[in-house]
C-alpha cells in the first residue's frame, strides 16, 4: 500500500465529516518542560475524540453495497459514538454492541448518534460473537478500533494535519492505548516530515506496547489497573508491525505523573481532557534529556470524561 | 472620545501582549439553541480571561513617568492577575492590594507575575484606602478593574477580533459584573458593525445592571449570592452612561439555569469555564423568541475556576 497516497486521499474522503481541531500553547506549559509544545486538541473533534477520524474513514472505504448492510463493533467507549455519529452522517446503519453494564451516559450518547444497541454479557469474548451474530445476521462490516488500516489511517490525520499547520516539529507524542493512533501518527510523521519522531507514551502499570518493542512479539497486559482507561487495550497483528517500524520509542509514565499532567492541562489551558491524553505531556515533562529546547506536537486524544469522578 | 479611532489603536498597542484567542462552535449547542452560536474563548487568553486586555491597556496608556511609578489595584480576582502580568510583560512595577482571606492560590498567581503583594482587612473602604496609601507613597497610577474608559476599550478588543472573524453577527451576549467587558462590547459593536446588538446577561439574583438601567440611575446590588462570583460587583459612573446609550438589553438567568449552561459547556464543548461565563449561553437557551435563527457571538470570559468547588 502506498501509505502515502493513502493518507492524503483518506484525509480528503473523511473532510466533511470532522472538525480541523485547532492547536493550542501554553507559555507556562513550554517554560515548565523547557521546549515548545504544540497541543493538537482532539477532544474538540466531533464526539469528542480522535476515534470519529478513524470510524469515518473506515465506512467511507466501503463499497455501496457494504455500506447498504451497515457497520458493526463493540466497545464502550469512543469508538461506539464515533462508528454511531459517522454511520449517521454518511446514512449507513450502526449496530453497537455495548456491555450490559456499561454507564447509561454512554448508552444515551451512541442512541442519540441513531446508534443500534445490542446488550450482552460483559466479556470480550461474549462482545466479539455478539458482533459475530450481527454481521451473520445483517451482512453488516465489522470495524475494529484500532486493528484494521482504514482505521489507522483515519487517526493519522490528526498527525497529518499538525504537521501541515507546524511542518518544524521535531516530534510527535501520543498515547498508546490499541496502538491505532501511535501507528497512524507513525506513518503521517515518516511520509510527511523529514524529521519528526514519533514518541508512544504508555501507563507504567499498563505497559504491554513498551514491551513488546522489547520482546519483538505481541505482549498482554498483566493488569489493566491505571486511571487512563482509555489505554487498557492491546495491540493488534495490524498496528503492531507499522509500530515497530516507525515508532521510534515508548515512554512510560506512573499513575501520579498522569494525574499532574492531566491537572496542569487542566487548570493552565482551561481545556477538558480524559486521563489518557495527559500521558504525551507527563513523559514530556518527565524526559527533559529528550525533549528540551525541541518542538514538540502532543496529540490530545479526547475529552470524554465523567465530572463526578476527577482525580484532584 | 472618538472611539472607533481609539478601538483600533487599544487593538494595535496590546496586541503584542495578548493572545488572539480562538473562536469555537458546538453543533449540540446550535441545535439546542436552534440559532449559530460563535463562542470567543477569552478563558484561553493570557491568565486566563479578557481582563488581561484592558489591564495592558490601561497600563500601555500611561506615560513614560507614570509608568516607571509603576500602577496599583485592589482586587482578589482576575483583575490582580491581569494587573500583574501586564505590568511585568510591559516592565512596570505592579502593587497588588489583596484582602488578607484572599484564597493562597490567588496570592501564588500574582506573585508568580510579580506582582508585589499588600494584604489587608477585607473590606471595601479599607481596601481602597491601603490603595490610595500606595499611590501616596510611590506614585503609582491606580488602574480600576471595570470603571476606567482604558480598561473598557480595552475589553472591548475582544469583540471586535470576533467580529472581525464573524462580520454578520446579529447579537453578541456578555456577562455584566463591574460593567466593563459589556461596555466596551457595546461601543466595538456599534462602531465596527452595522446590525450587531449587545445583550448583557447577569443573574436573577444579583440584578443591579437591569434594575439600573430601568431607573435610569446605579443601582445597589440586595445580595451577591450567585455563584458566578465574578458578577457580584456594580456599575460604575463611566461605564453606566455607555451601557445606557449602546446595550440593548440586559437579560436575566436563575442559578439553576447558570450551572445547567456550565456543565453544558463543560460536557460538550471540553474547555473549562467559570460559572461567571455560563450566564450568556444561559439566557440565550431561556430566550428562543430573541435568538432563535440568529448569528450571536458570546464572550466566555475567563476560566480560572476552583477545580475542587464544581457545582455538578
Amino acid at each position: 500500500m502506498d501509505y502515502k497516497e493513502e493518507l492524503k486521499a483518506c484525509h480528503d474522503r473523511i473532510k466533511p465529516y470532522i472538525h480541523k481541531t485547532p492547536v493550542l500553547t501554553s507559555s507556562y506549559l513550554n517554560d515548565r518542560g523547557s521546549c515548545e509544545i504544540y497541543f493538537k486538541c482532539e477532544q474538540f473533534q466531533k464526539m469528542g475524540a480522535f476515534k470519529m477520524r478513524g470510524a469515518a474513514n473506515a465506512i467511507l472505504s466501503l463499497t455501496e453495497h457494504e455500506m447498504k448492510n451497515g457497520v458493526v463493533t463493540h466497545s464502550s467507549g469512543n469508538f461506539a459514538q464515533a462508528v454511531s455519529l459517522s454511520a449517521k452522517s454518511i446514512g449507513v446503519p450502526a449496530y453497537i454492541v455495548m456491555p450490559e453494564n456499561a454507564p447509561n451516559v454512554k448508552k444515551d450518547a451512541v442512541r442519540s448518534y441513531n446508534g443500534q444497541i445490542t446488550e450482552c454479557y460483559p466479556s470480550i469474548e461474549v462482545r466479539q460473537a455478539t458482533a459475530d451474530k450481527i454481521v451473520e445476521d445483517t451482512g453488516a462490516s465489522f470495524l475494529h478500533p484500532s486493528n484494521q488500516i482504514e482505521v489507522i489511517l483515519g487517526q493519522g490525520t490528526a498527525a497529518l494535519e499538525l504537521l501541515d499547520d507546524y511542518p518544524d516539529l521535531d516530534l510527535i507524542v501520543t498515547p498508546v492505548g490499541g496502538g491505532g493512533l501511535v501507528a497512524g501518527t507513525a506513518l503521517a510523521c515518516h511520509y510527511f516530515s523529514k524529521k519528526c519522531k514519533t514518541i508512544g507514551a504508555e501507563p507504567s502499570k499498563v505497559d504491554d506496547a513498551y514491551r513488546s518493542l522489547k520482546s519483538g512479539k505481541i505482549e498482554n497486559n498483566e493488569t489493566t489497573d491505571t486511571i487512563a482507561d482509555g489505554l487498557r487495550t492491546t495491540l493488534g497483528d495490524v498496528n503492531f508491525p507499522l509500530i515497530q517500524k516507525y515508532v521510534d520509542q515508548i515512554l512510560l509514565a506512573d499513575e501520579d505523573e498522569i494525574i499532574e499532567a492531566m491537572k496542569l492541562i487542566w487548570e493552565r489551558m482551561k481545556i477538558i481532557i480524559e486521563p489518557s491524553c495527559a500521558l504525551p505531556l507527563a513523559v514530556v515533562l518527565k524526559n527533559p534529556d529528550l525533549f528540551s529546547h525541541k518542538k514538540v506536537g502532543i496529540i490530545l486524544s479526547g475529552g470524554n470524561v465523567d465530572l463526578k469522578k476527577l482525580p484532584f
